[in-house]
């Protein structure tokens, strides 16, 4: 059976707290008639700390879309291998073993894909699968897995490297004065990620099933427009809402395998704001600690898009905490709105040192 | 074993011939320097004739990116449900019985991908997975069949829709003056097209295998550069002498399954331009009339990128002259440089009128 391994999750030097985002929002739109509702939101992201790859400053210049698009692709080149290699090494695998990559990344655009890049750079086979996905946002990450996961069952033994790299801090758009932007430039955070799911061996989370699930209707809800400016985000403040709609349908996916989405032993749940986790928690009937992993992430370093659930993961494996045979859920959820849905049982928690304050250093220096 | 049905292809209403190509490039840079090669470069194509979303005049203005964006968007809703219904009715399935659909396109980006504009507008499950890739440019024909044909093999009985969407004319860059621009504003065309990849049952290409090769060292050979102004196409001059090197990967690919790639029954080869298909002919040692489906796609209709491969099978399908059994190849070659190859057997050449035709002229009116 197909297991997702430890992956590896870096985030870069520059940061921006609370308090920064707070007082920034307060000097920027001082006159903004909504600032009150503007800045209680951002106090309830909960988001203590953000990643960036630029400092403040630069963050806040607009370079024009095509030097963005320059920025991510140096700062992705930078930044990619250290994870990528270190993915490999917890899932004590060869770059020759590798037989496909997904790559997802929605806050840059290259053609061809960094899969090429990373093929010719890191030495992977010319024979490996490319699969890049760039439309799916935030449920990007639970698409990585669950197509590595169908990889791994068309082709039994194949290994698949999952990358994801968002740095949503290149998609700031300082004309965008709604309330949703607004949030959204409090909320959002860099960080990149690797994992690999081996076909064969290794330990982790052993992939039981996986669905997708679409809310019919909500294609407006969270979007880009593309503009000459480059990719505006678009958030409904309908969104959160979903979760009313979302939680039937995690049940409807645990229910297919005979689980029961409300008593599992573990929770990796997109950490796209905090009233997602609450509203999910009440609706799911899920004790709030239960998802304790994915509110450190959006604590820590915020909303970072397809790479959240594969941080949250990365905590729990850290905690080594998870008993063997415990069975829990992965949730992406993203535009379409789509959410993308994992199940998998934990497998094998080898002796691991707690090294999750110096492997984040480590991660920052790497 | 997972079957290829016939695909449905529509072109535009809106044409423009080579000899108004030809017109348009000595009006448009009478003073550049290297017109004559230009013009003979765009001679050799042998593209006769290309189709348009838009007007020839309309087609020439640069209204912004994000207008030509709206512009992707309008035309692709406009022209995308005639095929996608063709298409499952070739394949003799209703919308629901789709369970995961490929969106392949890169001449426009759209966050959420289509996918969930189909679903929604089209009656597609909500639980169908949505696969969109933006990033294979033309070789994403050859891919969306490829990972359409992974997805049965991990989900038997499964069915997968396939969608492409390819308007290369509103990638045309008035300012990019480089010979290989200049080329490549003289080849490439619009197309939409779908086919049903099905798990069980269904006629046409039986699915035997499938494999993705990349040239090392030529990531940068066919790209984008992103622009504010757009996608800007680059593309090598080394490029079409890169199929000395694919020519022995598609020998490869078949020799895993014991086939000799230089004695198939058929080849569907992704029509980049006249070279491609003369050097893979020399390369493989396959006489040119071999290649007849993909030239006529060329001739007809340019290169419509990753539309080429699903377009070249769709005259294969109704030309009606492949025999129970015989073996063939499919190949779709793009930026990375990426070939995504395939190999499949006929199966069942239903008795089929052979509309060829008409069924063009439907196309267009539908």
């Amino acid at each position: 059976m197909p297991t997702l391994c430890r992956p590896a999750v870096a985030v870069p030097e520059h940061t921006i707290s609370l308090r920064e985002t707070l007082a920034l929002a307060r000097a920027l739109h001082a006159d903004h008639e909504q600032l009150p509702l503007v800045l209680r939101l951002i106090k309830n992201t909960r988001v203590n700390q953000r990643h960036l790859v630029q400092t403040i400053e630069e963050t806040l210049r607009h370079p024009g879309f095509e030097v963005r698009n320059l920025v991510y692709v140096r700062e992705a080149k930078a930044r990619l291998p250290a994870v990528i290699k270190k993915a490999l090494a917890h899932a004590q695998l060869a770059v020759d073993q590798i037989d496909a990559i997904v790559f997802v990344s929605c806050t840059g655009f290259t053609m061809p894909s960094l899969i090429a890049w990373m093929i010719n750079e890191l030495g992977f086979r010319s024979d490996t699968r490319q699969l890049p996905i760039a439309q799916l946002g935030c449920a990007a990450g639970g698409a990585a897995i669950n197509r590595a996961h169908d990889f791994c069952l068309a082709y039994p033994g194949a290994n698949v490297l999952i990358v994801a790299c968002e740095f949503c801090s290149l998609c700031y758009q300082p004309t965008d004065l709604s309330v949703g932007n607004l949030l959204s430039n409090g909320l959002f955070g860099d960080a990149v990620a690797a994992a690999v799911v081996r076909g064969v061996g290794g330990t982790g989370i052993h992939l039981t099933g996986n669905g997708t699930r679409l809310v019919l209707g909500t294609e407006d809800w969270i979007s880009y427009v593309v503009k000459a400016t480059g990719f505006h985000f678009r958030l409904d403040k309908r969104v959160p809402g979903t979760m009313e709609q979302l939680a039937p349908e995690l049940r409807s996916v645990a229910g297919q395998y005979g689980w029961d989405a409300e008593a599992l032993d573990f929770y990796i749940i997109h950490a796209g704001g905090p009233r997602i986790l609450d509203d999910l928690s009440h609706f799911l009937g899920v004790a709030p600690e239960m998802f304790a992993y994915s509110r450190a992430t959006l604590t820590e370093y915020g909303n970072v898009a397809s790479v959240v659930v594969l941080d949250a993961a990365r905590r729990m494996f850290e905690a080594g905490a998870v008993r063997e045979g415990a069975r829990g859920i992965v949730a992406g959820f993203g535009p379409g709105i789509t959410a993308e849905i994992t199940l998998g049982k934990w497998t094998s928690p080898v002796s691991m040192p707690l090294t999750t304050t110096t492997t984040h250093t480590e991660e920052i220096v790497s």
